[in-house]
């Protein structure tokens, strides 16, 4: 098992373990708590987790300084997953019905908001390990990137209600590092030095690796959804074509193909979803194949991915070396390599 | 001009002017920020604002102390609202389409989202004027509060989806206790006490009085949906009716209607709202007149109101006088008083 395997089941269990304190049932159960436990016990890589215990141990951070923090990021992606399939109306989530396929709407929204107040109760809880002064640090932290992914969502919201057709490379990284770097690899990257520092690191240095490494992410991400194998990603295949996802291949394909085919690609966009169909989809991925969109953003994602190595090196230069150490460095040809 | 609405009106406009600064457009704006500052800026009553500062200045709190707790409130009423009226299908508020109804669900799941940050933010910002420990029992008391509302919300929600038709008093008020009290009234007499004392108070001994305050002022809202004024009250006449929402009169009809009307009321509710017609709306709001429900539940408010009363003057009995202290002792009235 590689060393980016090993230590996500390690910090992945340790993490769980304190989640499911956090889970425990309780009333309203059957209305409320048990749709809260329902995605965080569906399982997932707990990448995000690892990398916030990792940093903070590489950093020379106690043992269990960031595991709260942890938890919380756990339970704020599962809050995010609930609400963005409310709002992108999907079926499908790690091989089962979306809170909103299985118990509507209302239900799904509101255990949402649940999910994002269980995870504000994990950072409060910080106070009693961390005390107060860097435990209203970690809040202040935890709102930015907050904000930052419903920012994101906006821009995304807002592409697909706007029917938008003329986007480029750069609006699609803009809107990624905000959806997605920011909670995936900046936090957690930020919160493990801060916890190391007691406070007093210079947190931006992390952008850039953060946004290089979460970007090759969610590019591999949006590949697997064309090409991966359906049992073990949990997604209907091509789902995000069926979705009008605005994904660097779909902006690509926008750009290179001839008139009639951008005419054809708008008016299936324009589209509610239930009347786009299969032979349409089918018809799209073919015209990604033909004119290179997928090999291009694999291409792309490798780019990332080799910038984030490069900044990796720079960051963690004067760091003792350590396994915490090792599995940063690890993740930007993991994040490739996950099918 | 009263002693409530003078003060409601002072307080409220100094919280405005706070709140303002938290609403600044910025990018990205058509698709997020704009929304996010809609509802705050409807207006409203500022009753929990005004109910913070006063509690806040009654106990011998700095007059600013509770100023950005009184931020965060309005901002996370604006996000339970939004919240609500997606969960709820409502089409107006406040005398305007809801977000949902004029942006779509998605949009408007992201605006409440949005919403709720804007005041864990205005929070967080207390650390600059009141320090990092006070700052983190706030936001302990905000988490507690919000808990309260979404299982008051999950219980409001299931009894729908359930349609349940076998509820008693205690059920309504169990669930009011948890969906309008806790942030309408104790959460902000727990927070104003909190300030005032710099962290060393009984909080518990609020829930009696908020309870009794909140759950007459939400009897009297609902009272207020079937014979309020609809250009002042903003929101549909007999649209509780519509909707099925469980009200005290409601509640009551089920249990003293005959075996057919009640088969009549059960097959009403089990039906999706769009096939609920006006004819059976208004047969429903004459039955609740026929068997006392609407005297009966104004009844139960001024029982309620007066009980509040009664906890004031313990609660308030060594505090010194003041327009703050008279305020809130004028507030158990001015909750059946409105219109």
């Amino acid at each position: 098992m590689s060393v980016s395997d090993q230590l996500l089941q390690e910090y992945g269990q340790r993490t769980r373990v304190e989640l499911a304190r956090y889970l425990q049932p309780r009333e309203p159960r059957r209305h409320l708590y048990s749709l809260v436990a329902d995605y965080p016990q569906r399982g997932g890589r707990m990448l995000r987790s690892s990398l916030c215990i990792a940093t903070a141990r590489a950093f020379g951070a106690e043992p269990d300084d960031a595991l709260q923090s942890a938890v919380a990021l756990e339970l704020l992606h599962s809050a995010f997953l609930v609400h963005d399939d409310v709002e992108d109306e999907s079926e499908m989530r790690r091989g089962l019905p979306t809170l909103n396929a299985s118990c509507g709407v209302a239900a799904a929204v509101n255990a949402g908001d649940a999910l994002a107040l269980t995870a504000l109760r994990a950072l409060v809880d910080n106070r009693w390990k961390l005390g107060p002064r860097l435990t209203i640090r970690l809040l202040a932290e935890a709102e930015r990137m907050a904000r930052e992914s419903v920012e994101g969502q906006a821009v995304e919201l807002g592409w697909r209600s706007d029917n938008a057709t003329h986007l480029g490379d750069a609006d699609y990284l803009e809107m990624v590092l905000k959806k997605t770097c920011w909670y995936t690899t900046i936090f957690p990257s930020r919160v493990g030095a801060l916890l190391a520092s007691g406070g007093d690191d210079d947190l931006d240095r992390f952008i850039r690796f953060g946004f290089f490494l979460g970007a090759a992410f969610q590019i591999q991400d949006d590949l697997l959804n064309l090409v991966g194998d359906e049992s073990r990603y949990g997604k209907e295949i091509n789902g995000d074509i069926r979705e009008g996802k605005r994904t660097l291949m779909l902006i690509h394909l926008l750009r290179e193909a001839d008139a009639d085919e951008r005419s054809r690609l708008r008016t299936f966009l324009a589209r509610p979803r239930p009347e786009r169909t299969d032979k349409e989809v089918r018809w799209i991925r073919e015209r990604m194949e033909t004119y290179g969109c997928v090999d291009r953003a694999r291409r792309i994602a490798y780019g990332l991915s080799g910038a984030a190595e490069h900044e990796c090196a720079t960051l963690y230069a004067g760091v003792p070396d350590s396994r915490d150490k090792r599995f940063i460095e690890s993740l930007p040809m993991w994040v490739l390599s996950r099918l």
